[in-house]
């Protein structure tokens, strides 16, 4: 089933926010089996909508439509359909007792706006929107389905979970695709291709493979298509199990996993707990590890001390350590680690101490400039990098620098045993 | 001038990676004055990309392509560019010095794929990439600009702003377009709608209004456009100030201000700083807070109490009371916010207790129950909040209402003297 995604809203023209409701619905197609054609982000404008959906009527089987459903004046989509089908609002009791239902149990009362969206139009089929007020919209012409639905990502995702995949998979001639994507890092896109070039040249032609560079790692996803799906990923398996033993040593993790979700594994599997004192990365380590469920098994917890009193009041730094070499500096990065890892009672401990900008630099240590502690049973060891970026990547790549300090140092613990 | 952005990548139509370049381009486009008129995503094809490029041809004044760069097989944009103008590539020695140059900086040693990213079509003007390997191509024909550019996000943001944006500026006919967002917080969609409907009326028609609600917040962005830039900034000022007398205790900052700088900004003015105790936002707040430049001048640091073991070390919130009352609870809430005050010397605190998700929820306290403390010099207050989503979303609304119940209380204080 060819489809096309259309998001309507000038805040995603004019970059106010990001259009993640194309991402959610691309990778839940996917995993239904279905094939995103392309995805069109247009203005609230009445003519450019209308173009937009001729046009995907013309190329595609299914059209999903997100925004332009709210309340307000500048929401125009639910009149464009209007147009575009030749038809007419008419009023759903039924929608109008959900609004009424769901705003009260909110506490706010009901006004002409909310008593306007129980106006839909007469030729669609209605789609309960269980998370707000502003129902989806179902519509059949010439063979291609168009669902209109709000753009609140929430709101998007339970129409689209609840109503949208269901009748979907009724009609049932999906293709089937399997996806798998390898996380590796420590090579550069360039070299790690050099490295699997005969793997990669003698997979099948049903299977692509595709290289995903990011700030530290490079991810590699492998898609297969065909009808049957369990030869689908019998397939996929073998050609993963090839290429762990080309380059064992860079896989860290796979598909929507992440290195914290990985140590997080390590140190359940043997036994052991992490404590993380951070200064310039201000947290960062902390939220990435507590993002995934089930961290409170392993994470004791973690200082984000941010001022030197407090480097000292609760890691124990030494006043006169801060003095003589700097904040930023490998005896205070140290420092932290054996402190937090102490004052926590944790097995591992991380600690990081830099400048992440954009002021603060000095030409001996410029902006980015960042010591990296970890601590073990084994004791402690520090490194110094320089990302010299903004404060943004500087304290994203400190983070993914600071955790793969870790991950290696806990590798090296196990194979030592 | 009219634009059109493709972004090409199989990444994104399977929803793999959000797309920021296309916000991000169409944030700075706006802000010289230049209007995005349709952003398509399209797969790694080379029909598709044919097909995108002439579509685009017949509507737009200027094309702006990113990703297919890349030194690797499923990068295939140079090709298509070559077919669609009918050009060579050519081999740019200065290009491959530059390539050369970098990735011996970086201690990568340079391989075939490397040297052919110095091959590029012949009747471009190639764009240095000061960022990365894969130079920019810059393409006009019959009036339209067309404009290639890699997909890693600050490789394009490289290329925008040094080569990209300087020539723009020359051709110089860009229309003027003023933008400025209103954050409010406190009243939902429709209810605001009713409230300023007056106001919404009586604005000039060269000026537009668009709402932006997200989980908590409703944005409210006017936008004007016309040819006399301080004309437009000029209105727009005075209309911002008449919203300002109808709505005062509902706004709390404009345009990409976000809540924890309206914060920093109220404490700088007052002399005051802030400590934060956090379990459930397991250091979100901490990295909210420090996410801001300048943070360090009031933030004196946070701990993440993930433990029941650290809230009664590090916060001395006695074990009798986590027992009696649960970790969950008013009593641990204020304990730790007074414990964290005391313990960083600070004069305003944050603590949060609450269940995350997806597990740890019980009949009493479900999943999403988090109890939220604020303290001051006033004294400790702390209210309990409901939230019910995943894990992700709990994490973040908790962030958000902590941060707004702290803003309260300092607006509080303030308006005390």
């Amino acid at each position: 089933m060819k489809t096309e995604i259309i998001t309507i809203g000038d805040e995603i023209l004019i970059g106010q926010i990001v259009d993640t409701n194309s991402a959610w619905m691309g990778e839940q197609l996917n995993l239904h089996g279905i094939e995103v054609y392309q995805v069109t982000s247009v203005h609230d404008d009445h003519d450019h909508i209308l173009k937009a959906l001729a046009n995907a009527e013309k190329e595609v089987d299914l059209v999903l439509i997100t925004g332009g459903l709210g309340p307000t004046k500048d929401d125009i989509t639910k009149h464009c359909l209007c147009e575009y089908f030749n038809t007419e609002l008419v009023y759903h009791p039924e929608v109008f007792e959900h609004v009424q239902t769901l705003l009260s149990s909110r506490n706010v009362s009901i006004n002409q706006l909310n008593r306007d969206q129980a106006l839909l139009p007469a030729s669609c089929t209605v789609l309960h929107n269980s998370a707000g007020t502003a129902s989806g919209m179902w519509f059949e012409r010439n063979g291609t389905i168009f669902v209109s639905m709000p753009g609140v990502p929430f709101e998007m995702e339970a129409i689209m979970t609840e109503e949208v995949f269901p009748r979907l998979m009724k009609l049932g001639n999906a293709q089937s695709i399997v996806h798998k994507t390898i996380l590796t890092l420590g090579l550069p896109e360039s070299t790690l291709s050099e490295k699997i070039e005969g793997w990669e040249s003698a997979l099948p032609g049903f299977i692509k493979l595709a290289y995903l560079p990011s700030a530290l790692t490079v991810r590699l996803r492998l898609s297969a298509y065909g009808t049957d799906k369990s030869l689908l990923e019998a397939e996929i398996e073998k050609q993963v199990k090839e290429l762990q033993h080309i380059i064992p040593e860079y896989i860290f993790g796979f598909d929507d996993e992440n290195m914290a979700l990985v140590i997080g594994r390590m140190l359940v599997e043997s036994s052991k707990t992490l404590a993380v004192a951070e200064s310039c990365t201000g947290g960062n380590i902390a939220h990435s590890i507590t993002s995934n469920a089930g961290s409170s098994a392993y994470f004791k917890g973690g200082v984000v001390a941010y001022s030197n009193e407090i480097k000292t009041r609760l890691l124990e730094v030494p006043p006169v350590m801060i003095e003589t070499h700097g904040a930023v500096s490998q005896q205070v990065a140290e420092a932290m680690a054996v402190g937090v890892q102490k004052a926590m009672n944790a097995d591992y401990s991380i600690a990081t101490t830099g400048i992440a900008g954009p002021d603060g630099g000095t030409s001996e240590k410029p902006v980015g400039t960042i010591w990296i502690a970890v601590a073990g049973p084994s004791g402690v060891k520090s490194q110094e990098f320089i990302f010299r970026h903004n404060r943004e990547r500087n304290i994203i790549r400190s983070t993914q620098t600071a955790l793969n300090f870790l991950r290696k140092l806990i590798l090296k613990d196990q194979s030592a045993k």
